[in-house]
């Protein structure tokens, strides 16, 4: 609605205030659906591991098919490819793949976890041949949950280096903050912090849109270690329990919530802010749907030839078409 | 990219020529994808079903539930609410619901098929209490798949019709097709083809972008009789056990896609041409996401009552921000 009839203020307001139910008892639900939906996607994994080896076999004999998947990447993901960075992953990716790394070879551990694996053939703009990125599915103490991750660093070729020098910068600072926990420092060194001025200040000065897109490989996401983790899942599950049988766990939750200002987080030190959403747009749809995506390339070709329109042909994938001539097609997503 | 790296019709012009892999076989991964697919649909409404029983029997507790989490719908389906839909689904929408209604009470029918059921209050807009619009998933013998549903009516109350009588004439439309089909006349009466013109021309006067969200109960989509339906899985199923045995089915393919050109549609007596889409992202955003946008509307409450900014917190949810201060919360789709 473009116009929004504004009803919030009114009747509706606090709609919570006026009945039994709690926030809690609310939450308690959300945590029972992510259980089952944990469950799914762990059986989803196994069920689907054995088509994906075929696929990847079958796609193997394909020159360019991950270039061309690539070229026809939905918005979510497009939006962060610049220009660039396309000419490199047109001209040398050669093989895409998402395990749920956790869970591999008998892991019992988060399906939601994945490791999104890059390859490439010998180019002008960088030494490596795979780069890979690990996402965990953590919970905080403060109740958060999502993906974090580790700067991936790459070795870039004189004067080719896309991010122009941020990404490094990342993983400087990253490896300097964990050797200082490593060695169970409490403050920061006169360097790390000179380190981290400079590094926030390269951010600032490269701005919002231009970042390319392979400083993705530098998102860190929220600072959750396993531990904690670990630590946050025991203490919520005893807590469910409690609520359970009828205990009332509200003042618990207020000592969590007072322990959260503790915390001090380098929000600012993040060079691809949307890097877990990225993840899970790779994960949920370009990968499942490559050869939807492959296929689509090659229509969009075919009809190039046909027409000599390319250039309209490739617009028309963005707008959400509302024309009634335009039968709807699509196929429902899985 | 905003600036698309021209590739496509140098060296990858159509990748599949250069390999032994054909079309054929990518599409049978596709099956095999969809069949897995399928299952885990199955599965998980079996599984999150008691879920959703507890949340219907919690959230109904809660007076404006379904207005609040209506309010805050994503884009996908906000874009097609105009406020005077609004103002209704807003004032007197008592209760959503999706049922996977083909595999209900032990039967076996496609897990995609989905009934959307709006409970209201009494109105000044329609007698109806309740509207339900049901979805089935078929498949059509050119080989595609997807939703198709049927009109439903609404008693519009004197001069309350959101959809300026579009609504009821393409059920007339409807109604008078069936009973044509039902008596085995093959051709249209003149009457039908008058009928059809006017909603035709009606449908062009109303132009694309103000239609009610009501119109979506009008939705038709690609005519695929639950018959056609069956025969087509049969025949794919047997094509694709074929190729699984080593034979080569492309002439059949080309046999039936001759076929095709039999078909005459109406697709210009469709007045909400995404109808389909929408009715996938009910189910499979606004459903299970239930809780959580009625969360975020409360918190929206919260901060509007703090800041008097109301305005500014609603324009927030809609565009993605990429700003290096925003930490990414978000919580992985399920």
């Amino acid at each position: 609605m473009v116009q929004r009839f504004a009803f919030t203020t009114a009747a509706m307001a606090a709609a919570l205030e006026e009945t039994p139910v709690t926030y809690e008892e609310l939450a308690d639900i959300e945590r029972e659906f992510d259980d089952v939906e944990t469950e799914i996607i762990r059986q989803q994994v196994q069920l689907t591991r054995p088509l994906y080896e075929k696929r990847h076999k079958t796609v193997s004999q394909i020159p360019n098919f991950w270039p061309l998947v690539i070229e026809q990447a939905p918005p979510d993901i497009d939006e962060y490819i610049q220009p660039s960075d396309s000419a490199l992953l047109l001209s040398s990716l050669t093989s895409l793949s998402v395990s749920h790394f956790e869970i591999e070879n008998g892991g019992t551990g988060d399906p939601r976890s994945v490791a999104i694996r890059w390859e490439f053939s010998e180019n002008d703009y960088f030494e490596d041949r795979v780069i890979e990125k690990k996402f965990w599915y953590r919970r905080s103490k403060d109740g958060w949950a999502g993906l974090v991750s580790e700067p991936v660093d790459i070795k870039w070729k004189k004067g080719k280096d896309l991010t122009g020098g941020l990404l490094s910068m990342v993983k400087a600072v990253w490896d300097e903050e964990q050797a200082m926990e490593k060695s169970g420092t409490k403050d920061k060194s006169a360097h790390l912090i000179e380190k981290q001025r400079t590094l926030r200040k390269k951010i600032e000065n490269t701005g919002l849109g231009g970042v390319s897109f392979f400083a993705w490989f530098g998102f860190r996401g929220k600072r959750v270690s396993a531990e904690e983790s670990r630590l946050a899942i025991e203490k919520e599950n005893g807590k469910r329990q409690l609520r359970q049988n009828g205990v009332d766990t509200t003042q618990a939750e207020q000592d969590d919530e007072e322990d959260e200002d503790e915390e001090e987080e380098d929000d600012d030190l993040e060079i691809f802010p949307e890097g877990d959403s990225l993840a899970v747009t790779i994960t949920e749809d370009l990968w499942p749907g490559a050869i939807k995506y492959f296929t689509q390339a090659q229509e969009q070709d075919a009809l190039s030839d046909d027409d000599f329109e390319s250039d309209e042909d490739i617009d028309e994938e963005e707008p959400k078409a509302r024309s009634p001539e335009e039968r709807p097609t699509k196929k429902r997503k899985a």
